[in-house]
Parts: C-alpha cells; sequence; structure tokens
C-alpha cells in the first residue's frame, strides 16, 4: 500500500513518475541501456538533458536573460557559491536570518565574503518572518539574502523586502511553488529533493550577467560560468536526477503550472490548519498566522508524550513522516507537490479521530 | 537486445543489478515509497547508507585510519577540494600532468593552492606514465598527485612514484579495479560513474588526521571534515547513488572483490590489444606499450574515414560507445567493470571481421 508520505525532504514524487522510470530503467527508449548506462555525451541523454532545461524555462517563466544550472551539493553547496560568484572582497553582503537555513545560509557564507546579518528572528525563537518593510537594508549591499520558506520552523516568506538591492533566494522548500519575481533576483536557488526530484542536485537561476562575470577566481565547479558556458554537461551531470526531474515537470505543467501548484499547497495546508485553528487549543501552532508555511505546517500538542503517541499512530495508518525536526520536536506535517489532497484528508480525519480519543 | 556498451563513462552496469533497481522502484522493501522518496533520516534509508559505507571498506581494504566520503560534483570537485583542504598558503604540492585529468587537476587547483607540474608527458603527446623513478619530487611537497589512469589518453600508471612524499590520486577510471596501497596515500578520490555507479558522486577516502585538519577555513560543502563528521550526511546525500552503488559493490565482492576485476579487466583488454597487435598495422595502438590501460583500449584505423565506418558498423552491431574521445580521435573501446567478456569476444569478432572486408 501507497504510504502517504508527510516527510520534509526528500519526500514524495508522482507516483506514474515512479512507474515510468520503473519501466524505462533496463532499456531506455530502446537504447538496449539504462538511461543511467547512457554517455552524457549521447544523443539520447542529450535530448532528455536539454528538454528537461526547456521545460524547466517554460514552467518558471524564466527571462532570457537567466541561465539555469544544475549544479550538485544541494542548498549547502550554494552557500559557499553564491558569495564566492557574485561578492567581491571589497563589497558586502545582508543575509535575513529567519531559521536555521538563513542561518547556515549566513555562517558557511561568511568563509567566502563579508556578510551580515539584515535580520534576525531570534527573539521570537524564528516563529516570524519581517514584512516588507521590515528589513533594515544598506544600499550598498551587492545583494540581500533570503530564504523564502523555512522548512524546520514552518513559515514563510509573504512579501519580497522592498529595496533596490538584487536579491537572492533560497527557494529550496517551496520550490516553484509559488511565482518567481524575476526583475527581483540576481539568483535563485534550491535543492530539488522537495518538489521536484530525487534528492542530488541544485537548481540555480542565475542573471547571466551574474554568472559571466565571477567575483573571485576559483577552480570549475565552484564557478557559475563553467555550469552556463556548458549547458551544465562541463562535467558528469547527475543524469538520473536531471532524467526524474524532467518528468516531474511535465506532471506539473499538465496540472496548471506554478499558478496551480500554489493554489493546491494552500489548500492543502489551509485543510491541515483548520483542524488545528478548530481544536480548541489541543493542536496548536506555534508561529506567526500571518506568515504560516503551506509547505511545512508545524504543530504541537498538549505534551511530548502525547507527540510520540501521535507520530507512531499516525504511522500505523501510514501516515508517514510527521515528526518535527529533532531541534525543535513537535509534530510537522510537509506537504510537497507531489502529495495529494487525498493524503492531506487521511491526516485530517486522523487529526480528528486522535484528539476525539483523548 | 542489451547492447554491448563500450562507453567511456557513464557505462554499463550489472543488468542483475538494474533489475533490482527496478522492482524496488515504487516500493523499496514494503515501506510503501520509493527509496528515492524516503527521508534521509529515516531508518530505511540509513540502512542502506551504512551498508554501503561497510561494504565499501570491506570491499576496498579500507585502514581504520581512513575516511570514506560521499561528496557531490565528481572528481572535477574535488580538483578544488584537495588543495582547499590540504594545502596551507605556504604549502607547495607536485601534480603528475599525463594527460586531460592531470591537466585539470593542475589547472582547477592552482586556483586554490601552489601547485606545480612535478611531470608533463606533453613531448610525447601524453602517450605514456613516468616509471617509479621518473618524477622529479621537491621533498618539501606537501603532496603529489597522480592519475592513475588517464580516460582520453588510455595509459595506466603501472607504478607509483617512488617518494617519501604523501600521494594524492584521481583513481576515476581504474577505481577498485587495482589494489589501494594505503600507506602511500593521505587521499584517493574518483567520481563514481566509470566502474560504481550512476553518475552524481565522488567517493573520497582520507586520512582522517588529514580530514580533521582542513588546511583553509572554507564553507561546509567544501571541507572534508564537514562530510567525514556526518558519515556523509551532514546535508542531503545523492541517495540513488549511493544505494545503486551498494548493489554493484556486493556484486563485486561476489566476484572475488578488487583482486578478480583486476584480472578480469586485465584480461578483457589483453583480448583487444592482441587483436590489434595481430592485425599487421591495419589496428594500431598509439600509445607506450609498457603502459597500455586495462580500463580504456584506445586505437586508430589506417584513415579517419575507416575509423568513421568502424564506429558505424559496430554500432549496427551493437557495439556502442567505440568512438574516441573528441579531443584526440580514433577508436576507444572501454571496458568498466561492468562490461563482460563476452562482449568483448563479440567485439574482438567484429574487429576481425572488420579488418578481414577491407
Amino acid at each position: 500500500m501507497r504510504a502517504h508520505n508527510f516527510g520534509a525532504g526528500p519526500c514524495a514524487l508522482p507516483l506514474d513518475v515512479l512507474e515510468e522510470v520503473a519501466a524505462e530503467l533496463t532499456d531506455f527508449r530502446g537504447t538496449g541501456m539504462s538511461l543511467i548506462e547512457l554517455s552524457h555525451r549521447s544523443k539520447d541523454y542529450e535530448a532528455v538533458h536539454m528538454g528537461t532545461l526547456s521545460t524547466l524555462r517554460r514552467v518558471a517563466a524564466v527571462p532570457d536573460d537567466f541561465d539555469i544550472l544544475f549544479i550538485q551539493g544541494g542548498a549547502t553547496m550554494q552557500f559557499a557559491m553564491v558569495p564566492i560568484n557574485l561578492l567581491a572582497p571589497s563589497q558586502r553582503a545582508g543575509v535575513v536570518v529567519a531559521g536555521s537555513w538563513g542561518k547556515k545560509a549566513l555562517s558557511d557564507g561568511s568563509k567566502h565574503g563579508d556578510l551580515v546579518a539584515a535580520w534576525d528572528g531570534v527573539e521570537t525563537g524564528y516563529t516570524t518572518m519581517p514584512g516588507a518593510d521590515g528589513v533594515d537594508i544598506d544600499p550598498e549591499w551587492r545583494y540581500l539574502h533570503v530564504t523564502t520558506n523555512e522548512t524546520i520552523g514552518g513559515i514563510r516568506m509573504v512579501e519580497l523586502p522592498e529595496t533596490d538591492v538584487s536579491l537572492v533566494a533560497d527557494m529550496s522548500s517551496d520550490y516553484l511553488a509559488r511565482p518567481i519575481e524575476w526583475d527581483r533576483y540576481d539568483l535563485v536557488y534550491g535543492g530539488v529533493q522537495k518538489n521536484l526530484a530525487p534528492a542530488g542536485m541544485a537548481v540555480v537561476f542565475v542573471r547571466k550577467s551574474v554568472a559571466a562575470n565571477p567575483a573571485n577566481d576559483v577552480a570549475s565547479y565552484l564557478r557559475y560560468e563553467f555550469h552556463a558556458n556548458s549547458d551544465s554537461l562541463g562535467n558528469t551531470p547527475p543524469m538520473f536526477t536531471i532524467y526524474v526531474m524532467g518528468k516531474v515537470l511535465e506532471r506539473l505543467e499538465e496540472r496548471g503550472g506554478i499558478a496551480a501548484l500554489e493554489e493546491r499547497s494552500a489548500a492543502k495546508a489551509g485543510a491541515v490548519y483548520e483542524v488545528i485553528d478548530g481544536s480548541d487549543g489541543f493542536y496548536r501552532s506555534p508561529v506567526d498566522p500571518a506568515v504560516r508555511s503551506h509547505m511545512n505546517v508545524v504543530f504541537r500538542l498538549p505534551s511530548e508524550d502525547l507527540e510520540a503517541e501521535f507520530v507512531a499512530t499516525a504511522a500505523d495508518r501510514n501516515l508517514i513522516g510527521l515528526k518535527g525536526h529533532r531541534s525543535v520536536g513537535g509534530c510537522r506535517a510537509s506537504l510537497y507537490a507531489a502529495l495529494e489532497m487525498e493524503s492531506v484528508e487521511v491526516l485530517v480525519t486522523f487529526m480528528n479521530d486522535f484528539r476525539a480519543t483523548q
């Protein structure tokens, strides 16, 4: 029986994509080889690679002056590459620290450039996000780094900060589940392992003029230019991830693209928040209601014992991945793109049932 | 029909591994999820991950004072990470340049440390390797970097240079097809996409004392220490690649491990070189006979037209990937671990037949 997968990533992928991948696994389209046995220089693989790139450009409405790069190492690798490529030794940039991912972007990135916290949610325990005019921005900064959704805290940036400074965004945990305001950004990045594909890669959208002018002289793999100049075929790419992502993006497009995914995500999250808000305090959301994440619904029960019982009982009903992150405890239902409303309905029923038994 | 895959990487994987992966793809061992949908923090994935690590430690006879790291970005990423982690600003290291991969290790690595060419095969067109006493080594060097097999040139390092300087080796293209003399090395690395697994990762073996003392202060992903301290689970790893590699390593172990693979590789290569040497000059090996690669058999025909005809006719007989690298032309039969002697026999027959028709 198919599990209802509420994991925080890696997480559910569309079942029909998995079935297609399985069917093609030993013989990819009559080649007599698996996709993962093809040369990355072969025509068969190249068609897959360029197909994924063009579907992504269409689905995300990526403007012509942006490159799309496939780079290994996830968002963690980008914490290094962004300042290495964008920040010259004389320059400074700001980072909005709204949770653990923003903290890492700041601490890791600081090894490679002069970064300062532009805003820090520590006083509220990282339960809220700044509003459009809530970030104190130095107009001299090279860029301002934001995390559009904090997976562990369960909060999302509803409005981008108002500023003329170019933005850089880590969108790992709500990638393609909201439109990207391209004119605001020099660079957008994210690991693919939540909404888009199996783990093993980040997608980086970078303004072409930025990629072409690296701020520091570093080895090939660390330069956006290397990936941009080769359509991310400068060395052997993570072919399986790119191939599966192509199929996932096709499904996303068939189902109405980003706008429709944004709506579905809001509806899925809304259904869970409704149970929380209507539970007379049995379930409790610890975050600012104005910035509740549509991807990661974080909630508490009256005691840690009850939380453990909730997670275990849910697993018995095939509802998987509901434990909160070990750093904050509690419960968390992640509702990534491939998790269907049907699974949310099963969760909602279970939450009501569980509360009734207490 | 299964192709005979002579590609230079990515390349053939064991068919029974592919069949197992296909069978498990929509439901991994009763979890109701695909392996690629599991959390990397789940018990099910952890068992796979730690299993691959321990099989690898056993198969490669890795000593206790070496860490095994799974790092994304392939060998190209290691061209940066090796000097970043091993070479302090006051130190220098040497690089044996025996082909295009040694060249890249030198040019990319030079962005992050003081590297010098310790030996360069340019005068012979990169058709030979230095012998044990052929490299001029400064005993003050932090390390000497070697490439044990040059994929494009089709040559292999038969003997390691004699020196007290610690070695670092890029073994991408003969990984686990020869024993690793652990006491000679501080670090051994290689992309997995030739002998071991689908593309998307390098395996790095690094002396624990070296990993624990990075020579430069850089972001997490660029530090061996980060990967060593977390069993390569510091961020989301390339789970699918690690999972498939575990299965490939189990097969390798069942078939006698590295020693047996080394013998099989020598036998496969020997069969092709025998045709070349017995062809009265119709086929011609351009490399020094003493250092012929067991992995990549490079050969020429009397004309480029004949080479093109050879490659095309071979493809009609389901012999795939025989075109030489675009930078050198000619033909190349890569004989990686999962390519069976049966395929080599088909190639040998074809080579004899093709010659007979001319």
